[in-house]
């Protein structure tokens, strides 16, 4: 099962008013993206607010995305934890509540700990009772812990484990991960900024926060690397890159559900302590933004 | 309200076969604490395997921990979350289960959107709404977030903070924060080895995960300085210090557990993915352990 | 003057018994680059040594070089200093000693005087006294400081600096560069791990020490690039990566000089505190140069 | 030989119009500092802009103090080079032109070949060459590598090497340099801000930039922890420290040109690309010095 492809990372809506999460709105959002090129659908990651939801909840989002997605579409749900059996249980509901795929971000609270070898125990610990296959999730930024291609490529041998999401921008660990993994194995980019790159170096495909709000735009910039047409595929990532920073780096969960709300998805406001984007960058998005509806005007 | 003297935080007993809490341990390990000089017991910190515990067993925790803790003794547990919503729902049932303090790490998963502002507004949030005191946590080195001095100033206005946890080696920010906040908010040091150069500079106290294992040397050290015998307090921090690098930075929590479990505690087995501590480690704690029984008993 | 190409950043040859430099082994080093298709060399870089030599070494080492490269070659100087006196008078030096181009470090000791300003300053007054063009050069990892890519866009509008070395292995950064500076501005990139990936990005050329190893595979990976073969310059930048860390990362000058030893070429040991590669650096640099003698042999 | 009380890191005045070496501006500031309870000079620390100073210039500055600076204090002058035969040739020079002691800061450059035994190898040979004793360097936050408390122990072995400069913050490395190291080895702390944290634990000095600027302050503080008024210089220590961090991580070297230019030093502009400070820097500088001369008249 090789995992091809663009997939956005969907934001959770809140209620402003209740800070509660708001299932209609994201129904209404999945509808929407399921009408574009997208392969599917990853719910709970990291701009999906997961850490700051709780453990009803999550089953609930996974379920209520499940209700939209057709079943030749993917839906990937992020259940990493920082305890062995807190990633197994949550991989356990997720997959009972309809997702296809866990993606399992690294635990990193104890940094001097996490050693290669406690990755690997940590996930085949989850492959091993997840009735889904995994993905592993690399996010050193975030996290600070890095899960080296080397561990990765120990871990790759599981057969419930069936890909990576990397989301470093470093491409010297991207082609690594593409060398010391099976043919069959997914290296997925966790960043639209080095998609292009990252695909010319045997990427089969990214889940980027852009896909949100550029679906189409970050599909089809896969499809021309796929078919060769660089020189294309540069362009268009050349276009891409401005709004894909804002949306993460620059500002943030907030960023990006300012940027969607202003292209008609309903994603309501972050949870505290997250704060809505300011006006400066609501402006700034605007712009990006419209840049992007010309383009889709004139092609 | 202010917090003087040392205290441990302490570690969660895990049964090695079942991965389960073992409450039975956790009270027989109280009540050996109670027996010392130390000002109360913190549970639920990072030394508690905070991150790897769910709510249920939370609530637990706090609750066996208040059964052998006098009323006279603080009891302080860790409840800081990434949401502001479960920040606060968890001080509210610390409070409710008997703590008479929250020590509140601050929240750090998205870094970029971690502003003074947004620290104010979190910890203004749970100040307001919990039940009993809170204490603001600082740990850089696990968070990769800093709460600087002039943010913990403006929250320290808010008459339910009633002090600071900062558990980083730099005296120049230990400092500021003594010099920062009123004479009545309790700055407390998270590290063993500059236990004394902090209460040099003001710090009322410390939380330090060396008092776990020899809790009256710690609290010794607490009383020299405060005494002005300044000669002796520099000599036994340098006794100390080998062996609180060895349950933290050293070895960490399973270090830690190792320690407790040579001196008698009863700790059982740190939870997945972390691990027991390798025989090598065990052998240093041994002797470093040894060290101090032979200034027990000659003492 | 666009740079086109690959150049490697050879290293200083010293007399292992006396510590001084070895022109006759560095004609002979350039000789034999010379017989590829280097689109130049590159002396008193960071695999120079360029840090432990002083100014009377550094002009008749570039003199020394001039001798034996074509004037239809580039000879690249290193002169970065940290006054932007000592840069200027650098430059001038290399200039009249022979250098076409020269490469100048950011200044990195005060890094929290380095702002955006102060590198516009510093470089615009190094090219308006340059005898010859300049190049930019950034290597965050050794320096601490960044010279991002919106600096880099104003100080392509000297007309006097060409291009820019960027080290590090940030993709969307090396894209940045590329998309914020004129089209006849020089990208190279500093790192062959990363030399597809950075050609595809619109990169024009490298400036990477494995190129000092094995100039005819670096030469081909660039070729392949720029026809359009990706398949097969993926393929080939597979075989060098493990070789290219090795020489940089991995063992550092002393592993590029061991490398090169293995190779025939001539460069003694690094000058102290620089040390030769140990033993086993050394048979790992012999395997993966075997590697590429069977390439060879078998092309 | 140990080193006890307070030097001045001092800058280097440049005339502002040539950009030259002011050796008259040099001598008046020294004269004035000879007036103070400083136990030396520093010349040509990172203060004194010693990476922008050329080889002859440098020689003639410590002539130029020396010329000021009676035998019974201390002029010790900073010859740290990347190369140990560069650090062996400055040191053979400083001590020539009358320092008494050469300060050197730990080679950086090639960050990952920077082992313990490197640097061993490397002071213990300017150690053997030196004419005078040597001053081990460790800046961290500078340079980016860090000369652990181990490492010191193995170099105060050699006779020649008689104390160390620790200019980090982290109080834990500074006892345990004094606690690795023999009695009469010198631990000179670096930054003002932990001056009195470093002198109770037991350091037997310091070299840092307030005391360029306020030298009597300075030394006092030194005084009345030697003679155990903690709480006087406790109290003394939050005063100096506001000022002590504007002339170092606040604004830098040409805050502390700017500081000593307001207090009726000769220190001219910083080398560039160092910029003199902004006139809000020059106003908070203003207003910080103006505290420390209401003291000076009330006292």
């Amino acid at each position: 099962m090789k995992i091809q492809g663009v997939m956005p990372p969907i934001p959770t809506p809140f209620d402003p008013a209740t800070d509660e999460v708001d299932y209609e709105a994201l129904r209404f959002n999945v509808d929407r993206w399921m009408k574009t090129g997208l392969a599917g659908i990853v719910v709970l990651g990291t701009n999906g607010e997961a850490g700051l939801i709780d453990e009803d909840e999550s089953e609930r989002i996974v379920a209520a995305a499940r209700e939209r997605i057709p079943r030749d579409r993917l839906l990937v749900a992020g259940t990493g934890r920082e305890s062995t059996r807190g990633a197994v249980a949550a991989a356990r509901r997720a997959g009972k509540a309809g997702a296809d795929v866990v993606l399992v971000r690294t635990p990193s609270f104890f940094k001097g700990q996490m050693t290669p070898d406690a990755f690997v125990r940590h996930y085949m610990a989850v492959a091993d009772a997840s009735p889904v296959p995994v993905l592993l999730y690399n996010f050193m930024a975030a996290t600070g812990v890095n899960l080296l291609p080397a561990t990765v490529a120990r871990l790759a041998e599981h057969p419930n484990i069936i890909g990576v999401k990397e989301s470093g921008g470093d491409m010297a660990q991207v082609a690594d991960l593409v060398s010391l993994t099976p043919d069959d194995f997914s290296v997925l980019v966790g960043a639209a900024p080095t998609l292009y790159a990252s695909l010319c170096l045997g990427a089969s495909g990214g889940i980027v926060a852009a896909a949100c709000v550029i679906p189409e735009e970050c599909v089809r910039l896969y499809e021309l690397t796929g078919a060769g047409r660089h020189a294309e595929a540069l362009a268009l990532q050349r276009q891409i890159t401005p709004l894909a920073r804002s949306v993460t780096s620059g500002f943030g969960v907030p960023g990006l559900k300012a940027a969607l709300n202003l292209a008609g998805y309903r994603t309501g406001a972050p949870r505290p302590p997250l704060q809505p984007a300011p006006a400066a960058a609501i402006e700034t998005l605007r712009q990006q933004l419209g840049a992007f509806q010309e383009v889709a005007l004139s092609s």
